[in-house]
């Protein structure tokens, strides 16, 4: 079974255009216009017990969106592609449709077509046009330099921190292992999954994402869905810098670890890099922290209260759940 | 269970905006941008065991260009989404992009990103961004007008053919009924997804649709992957016209019957109605065949080579096949 790294390397590497055309999480083309989709699948991304239709309607466009907000873009059209198993009712996907309707009216996004297919599992893929400001450099993640600041939009863990909650009173009344719980709910892989249901209604930091575009002549962004530590990771690889991260000022939802806050991913916020010339403009938008800076070097890391640095490490990501 | 048009009825009345934007099959923004999407699901569209992976990217992206083809449009950008089980091996996926690019390579068109999710069954979302000629007005299906002519760009009924050659050698292998060959192909549903499994190469018929576009202040233009019938029942109903297709003019593939080629779909060709002036230039294009008239009135009709008139019927559409 090739693991997702496979799959993603080896589609780059044979399809040539994507290389220019793609950043990061959406490819830009003429007249600065961004796109992008995502999909959202039954039982790897959400299930029916534990997600409302309008939930799911919701997520389906907001995870669209929170791409868009990463390329510091503002989202314009959605085409919405429904794959439905016989079962579903038409007022589930009115429902549905409430869902993604909701967020598209909060994010002025226009739902201006679709496709509706048969299938066993529902499948709802979503692919979202922006646009992002003329004359701008796209916010990518290759974007770091030695000497930048690096901020965030807002707090992280409460996403894994709802899994852990759930994880831990399902195993009281069930008396399940962890493999036994995702068995039960029906998750065939991995935690990601799991984790991925107790997310319900993430916030695409939309607004955020353009002030930041518009702030800076340079900018590194991108969004959390994997996670801060993943975040970072990337961040440093592809600008081929070192990232120090302030285990202090991690700006953590109550009750949330550090190790959540690091590997929990589903946060849907924004993390990028900036001068800090230009992060005197980035503070004065609101809800903006500053986390840790760059430096000559490669790989990202933690700086611990006790002034330790211990390397960010993927592998870990879901251990910590245990 | 609701029927797919009920489906489509709901999605059109609770997604305000797509009235604007979606014409057709494809809905156009500004700069004269074309958007269309368009799913394969495995056991719906396909079988591993009846097409290869490179059968299924070929046909994932050609059934989206045929719908900007039948906008006169010219396909610009493509994004792939794939859903993929465990089980599909990386030389699978290589062979599916295979097909992917070398259709994208013939009709020009770049692939520029997607996505990648877990899944029971394979499900492949492709969304196309094409343009349409600056200037011209859309190529609707709203346009005919009495007086008009009733063109074709080329042969009908081989799709269904191939299915019910298809059909007639598993039944002889078999001995089984057609419920009985549905369920044994694995097939849930109804007789258009075996019959669906039968068209392995669409051809998305781009140069035909520009050329048509360019000739005609005014067409109306359709691609028929719903069937001959269908399509001028369509065309009829949303420019309130009556439409008479002259049997004896219906251009047939070889061994195949009227009735194939009224109601058996997947034939990816273009279907249009335009003034007689600017039929005489729409003739000059290689492989056009002129199929009929459109008169005012309602409804579509079969003029057959008795001279009766027989209003086409979409209930009539599969029971041909028995």
């Amino acid at each position: 079974m090739p693991t997702e790294q496979e799959i993603l390397n080896l589609i780059r590497k044979i399809t040539p255009d994507s290389k220019k055309y793609l950043h990061d999480d959406a490819a830009i083309i003429e007249n600065n216009l961004v796109l992008t989709t995502d999909t959202l699948v039954e039982n790897t991304h959400f299930t029916l017990k534990t997600y409302t239709p309008e939930e799911i309607g919701w997520k389906a466009l907001a995870v669209n969106l929170s791409d868009i907000a990463a390329m510091g873009g503002k989202p314009l059209y959605a085409l919405v592609s429904l794959s439905l198993p016989g079962k579903i009712s038409l007022q589930w996907i009115k429902n549905l449709y409430k869902g993604i309707n909701s967020c598209a009216k909060k994010y002025k996004t226009k739902i201006i077509g679709g496709n509706l297919a048969r299938s066993i599992e529902i499948n709802i893929t979503i692919m979202v046009i922006g646009k992002v400001r003329a004359g701008l450099a796209p916010a990518l993640r290759s974007n770091a330099k030695p000497g930048d600041l690096v901020f965030a939009t807002g707090t992280f863990g409460d996403s894994a921190l709802g899994f852990n909650v759930i994880a831990r009173r399902l195993k009281e009344l069930t008396k399940q292992s962890r493999p036994g719980l995702h068995k039960m709910i029906g998750i065939a892989s991995s935690g990601k999954a799991l984790l991925a249901m107790t997310h319900k209604k993430p916030i695409p930091q939309i607004e955020k994402g353009v002030k930041i575009a518009k702030s800076c002549k340079r900018v590194a962004l991108m969004d959390t869905s994997d996670g801060l530590a993943n975040c970072l990771i990337q961040i440093a690889n592809e600008s081929k810098v070192k990232i120090i991260l302030d285990e202090e000022k991690i700006p953590l939802s109550k009750n949330v670890t550090v190790n959540l806050a690091l590997y929990g991913g589903e946060d849907y916020q924004l993390i990028g890099t900036a001068s800090i010339n230009e992060i005197k403009k980035i503070k004065k938008i609101k809800g903006i922290h500053i986390i840790g800076k760059v430096l000559k070097g490669k790989g990202a890391f933690l700086k611990q209260r006790n002034s330790k640095l211990v390397k960010l490490d993927l592998k870990k990501s879901y251990e910590h759940f245990k």
